[in-house]
């Protein structure tokens, strides 16, 4: 379908920065064709009127569980064994591929909701998160958690179901595929390099836990003398793409490792602080070029998948915590959640801004709100004053997913029900 | 007007905590009459389907500035100097009046849009706030902001408008007062014996920003060889009733002074992050007794007065620096934005909560959206995934404020334009 968005302000990429102007933007298909006036022969098939809304480039979630978003408000302000071991696991056992995929619904309308148009996911039930986002029209990059040592059963099964899921979904152009390697205390080191010699095989990045909590470090220290990030390089990881999810618990010379090997962190502030494992130095990542970008984490440590949340905290933690109020930049935040994402998904010349001859991902927010008056710095606002409900229309690849405020390809009522359905049964 | 609110989810008062339990509540004038059964003989004129709702006691904003709205997403990511003399002050010097009002009247929206029925001001527009509040319906505790040296022109002017304001709202029955010297950087040692003096002859509480940047240590240390807290004891502000903005900079000693003097704390998460003033010690403030409540400060420092998301920065903060996942709980937020204000701002007996013989103040939430599903822990969502969007109908005095998402009393786009337009001359 042909789309023209008409008279709408529009944040667009402007050197390394963002400018906000008045344009028009016409969609070809999956594609923004052009942005400004109508291109020669362009017809319309569908006319979004801009007044006093706002299109952004949908925001990139770039670490999550979907399927997790059953256990919000579960159980918090408990010790991490009281969580994990007494509520999250025991019900996470009898989750069926049926309540995954619920989950994962719940997920996917939460975060089309909110602005998201792309989601990064670590996961264990086959095919299901793929089901959802496609249901509910999202882009996906894909990873089945892998978990296990060596050639053991698990380990193997994992890594056949992470390649069965790849031929289920090799027709689909929104979905992409990562290897996910669980964590360094969940997979044993010949089956990391196991990971990183099929990852070199089939061409796909590898998405890691990392450095989350401290105790990561107090293992490879014990059993290398070195860091966990030391470990993981010497163990070959970062000759492949690689985003870390987390590292928390690094210090100065681990970052010079990552931007030596120009890895990817996916920061996730709201989980790292609710699980009290701590703050990434975000600012200090950012000052040695390393490509960070956003993740909410799953709705088990959030406890929602709104990522307007996660970009405020990054606007503001790192302020407060090293006394420098010019400390990451709003325009700095919204790279975070958009192109800096895109690159660290490998899709860089698919998604993450809004310009001509990237795919139509798009979130257009209603400015008619206390939060986004007076009408001033608009980026700014993203980060600072937005709280996510603004979102009234969403485009992913060129297909409208969202519409006032309306998801367009599923009944969010049932999803609903499904997921309450779900967790009255795990009781 | 007798309100009925059918079926509804309620977040109610049960012991030290609360209990969430469907009911019926029975408003009659301005008053909680009757949580349960119909009383005998009430008579609705309004009833309130309660299906898939969630009725909140209405928060309090402890701490703000309402005027100051009108400068949101201005002047972000600068330095302090930058912000402050650069872009606050000179747009500050040129506001009227009306402007303020406007400034105001912004607030009070986004307020009742998300959940808050009752706020601490301290401005510097005589009556602004007080006919913003009374315009849209809020409840208000105002204090004119008070700054100067002894017995000098300005100090005696500005003391006189508080006391203009007290006797322009006497028989404005949501309108009450406190006195509130700005700061102990602004206010010399006999201006702030001298409105300790009236706050006791007026019987009113103290409202005053203290220890908010480590500066204000430095300067009592240096003159007095002792604290911020420890100057404001010695000038005996803590023989009135008082409730203090910020209290970032504070030690053991300090913290034990305030537990003493029975002296309240408004916590401003965001604002002390973005200013880069640094963390406040909630946690163990509570641990101490300490009576904490929570601000969200101005729009100029953080930006924007949606309490839900400082009582989320208050669950999840505490956390991460204390390394304690049971550090702050959603029980304890919820006080803090309610119960614990109410005390700090001698509306004990007026607000705070949903109990029989209070006000009706009173926020009721639309559960249908994914921010509350799976429907688990309706307390924990509070503060950790609602995003303030969710509140649809907002009760204040037993009066119906907002109904489905639209303010009852006032014109919103009004508003926006007036402050769009306040701005726009102040470029």
């Amino acid at each position: 379908m042909n789309i023209e968005i008409k008279n709408i302000l529009a944040v667009l990429p402007k050197g390394d920065g963002y400018e906000v102007k008045e344009t028009n933007i016409y969609i070809k298909g999956d594609t923004i064709e052009k942005i400004g006036d109508k291109p020669d022969g362009f017809t319309a098939e569908k006319v979004l009127e801009g007044k006093d809304r706002l299109a952004i480039p949908g925001l990139i979630n770039s670490h999550t569980h979907t399927y997790m978003s059953v256990f919000r408000n579960l159980a918090d302000d408990l010790s991490f064994e009281d969580w994990l071991f007494k509520n999250v696991m025991p019900r996470e056992d009898k989750l069926t591929n049926e309540d995954a995929y619920w989950g994962a619904m719940l997920a996917c309308a939460e975060m089309i909701k909110t602005g998201t148009t792309t989601f990064l996911d670590m996961h264990m039930f086959k095919n299901q998160t793929i089901n959802a986002a496609n249901k509910t029209g999202m882009r996906a990059v894909i990873s089945r958690g892998l978990a296990g040592n060596g050639m053991d059963e698990g380990a193997v099964r994992r890594l056949n179901e992470a390649k069965e899921e790849m031929e289920y979904a090799k027709d689909m152009s929104r979905i992409s595929f990562m290897l996910a390697p669980h964590a360094i205390y969940t997979c044993d080191r010949e089956y990391l390099q196991i990971i990183v010699q099929e990852a070199k095989k089939l061409n796909l990045p590898i998405h890691l836990h990392l450095s989350e909590a401290k105790s990561e470090n107090a293992q490879t220290m014990e059993s290398d003398g070195i860091s966990a990030v030391e470990y993981v390089e010497k163990l070959g990881i970062f000759d492949v793409k690689t985003i870390l999810a987390h590292c928390v618990q690094v210090n100065e010379k681990d970052m010079d490792i990552l931007a030596k090997h120009n890895v990817s962190v996916a920061a996730n502030p709201k989980s790292n602080l609710k699980l009290a494992n701590g703050i990434a130095p975000i600012y200090q990542m950012l000052d040695k070029g390393i490509n960070v970008c956003i993740g909410t984490d799953s709705c088990a440590s959030n406890n929602t998948l709104n990522m307007f949340s996660d970009m405020n905290y990054t606007a503001l933690l790192h302020k407060g915590t090293n006394g420098d109020p010019t400390a990451v930049t709003a325009e700095q935040v919204l790279k975070m959640a958009t192109e800096n994402a895109a690159k660290a998904l490998d899709l860089e010349n698919v998604t993450g801004a809004i310009r001509e001859g990237l795919k139509a991902d798009i979130a257009i927010l209603d400015l008619n709100c206390p939060q986004f008056v007076p009408r001033q710095n608009l980026v700014a606002a993203l980060s600072y004053s937005a709280n996510g409900s603004e979102v009234d229309t969403v485009i992913i690849d060129g297909e409208i997913v969202m519409e006032n405020g309306k998801l367009t390809l599923v009944d969010e009522a049932e999803i609903y029900a499904k997921a309450n359905e779900v967790m009255e049964r795990l009781k």
